[in-house]
């Protein structure tokens, strides 16, 4: 089993108790996950100050990035980018698992998985590894889909950045189950649980100008997170 | 209606044709929403990396601060604190609400709504405001649980910092609908479509230490999210 080297920056401070260390359960919820949250520092005027956007994503655990790489694509004209390039960038990737109802205010909690990547952003400029990337993308959206689509233009390939960023520097945290009390509040008899969510998916909606036979890839996707 | 005005730091470049204006809409986002993705700017030997944690919220659409209030909450300890109050942050909040699927790799999108908050955190002092702040973080959760709940201990509250963040610099993006293709696509005859994604609530789990008389404000909660 491998496990993850967290770096000072990654390294996991408070509720050390829920830090989770191998690799493999990060790439379990890399997997599960479909959007991650890219943060990136915006220089404006002189003063700093960060941006968080939701982005589509890929992992290639095999990567040419320390660890392997974590892909993220975005247009060219992006405001984003240019932030992404010159310091380090953070994706956090995170999946509510539940709500976490306590006898106490303090005690309320979420059930989660979240991960988090530090490091500096790679363009990726090779065709192949491009095209390759962008394939990962959409086949973490609907796995098989890429070999189904025609190949893209060089048009919308000039429209498109690809960054890769190692995976090298990552932690990872989770909670799971229920309240955790003092004993003093159990003893009050006050109830306490917790409500476990998840992300369903309803069947697939044909677009208007489609015909309604909805491909094998799609319909277990959607039947995967049904 | 009131309209969001952004700043040069929250105007939706890319992609401006899915800019929200309405505060309302805003508002309706994040009360839907149970987590925010919290952006700091984080400076280690000289150099700055951002850090994105997911961080539990309320707000106050009426609250001190100008265009209403954001409130986070965490541990006096935990690392983000510091940097929060040295420079600004962003708080985004992302729902997603499906995975579009078109005939192209380049068209494929997902549909979601979300929220970019940034501006400077204020560290709230006042004891009620404080008491106010985190009623909120909790019904946030279940609505009218803070009301069921013992008060905090002067112990809790001292473990416990709560920022505010005004609701003044933010935009709003929204997508929704099926997938744009081009022309020649939609000739190929090749389906396209999306897959509706939504959160939901399996029925309340007891602790193991409580008993099963799940109270109606928990049951209420989880019915809406069923």
């Amino acid at each position: 089993m491998q496990t993850l080297s967290p770096t000072p920056r990654t390294t996991v401070t408070r509720g050390a108790n829920r830090a989770v260390g191998e690799r493999d359960r990060l790439l379990d919820l890399l997997a599960d996950a479909l959007t991650a949250h890219l943060g990136v520092v915006v220089t404006r005027d002189g003063a700093t100050h960060p941006v968080v956007l939701p982005v589509a994503f890929a992992v290639d655990p095999d990567g040419p990035d320390e660890g392997g790489t974590l892909y993220l694509h975005g247009s060219t004209g992006a405001g984003w980018l240019r932030a992404a390039l010159v310091s380090d960038v953070c994706v956090t990737v995170t999946e509510l698992d539940g709500l976490v109802a306590a006898r106490s205010a303090f005690s309320h909690s979420m059930n989660y998985r979240s991960a988090v990547v530090i490091g500096r952003a790679r363009m990726v400029d090779d065709p192949a590894e491009r095209r390759h990337a962008l394939d990962l993308v959409v086949d973490h959206m609907i796995p098989g889909r890429s070999a189904t689509l025609r190949a893209s233009t060089r048009k919308e390939l000039a429209a498109t950045a690809v960054l890769a960023l190692p995976l090298r520097e990552a932690s990872m945290k989770e909670r799971a189950g229920g309240p955790v009390d003092e004993p003093e509040d159990v003893a009050t008899g006050v109830w306490a649980g917790h409500i476990p969510l998840r992300r369903t998916a309803l069947p697939p909606v044909s677009a208007d100008d489609s015909h309604d036979d909805v491909p094998a890839d799609v319909r277990l996707r959607a039947d995967a997170l049904a």
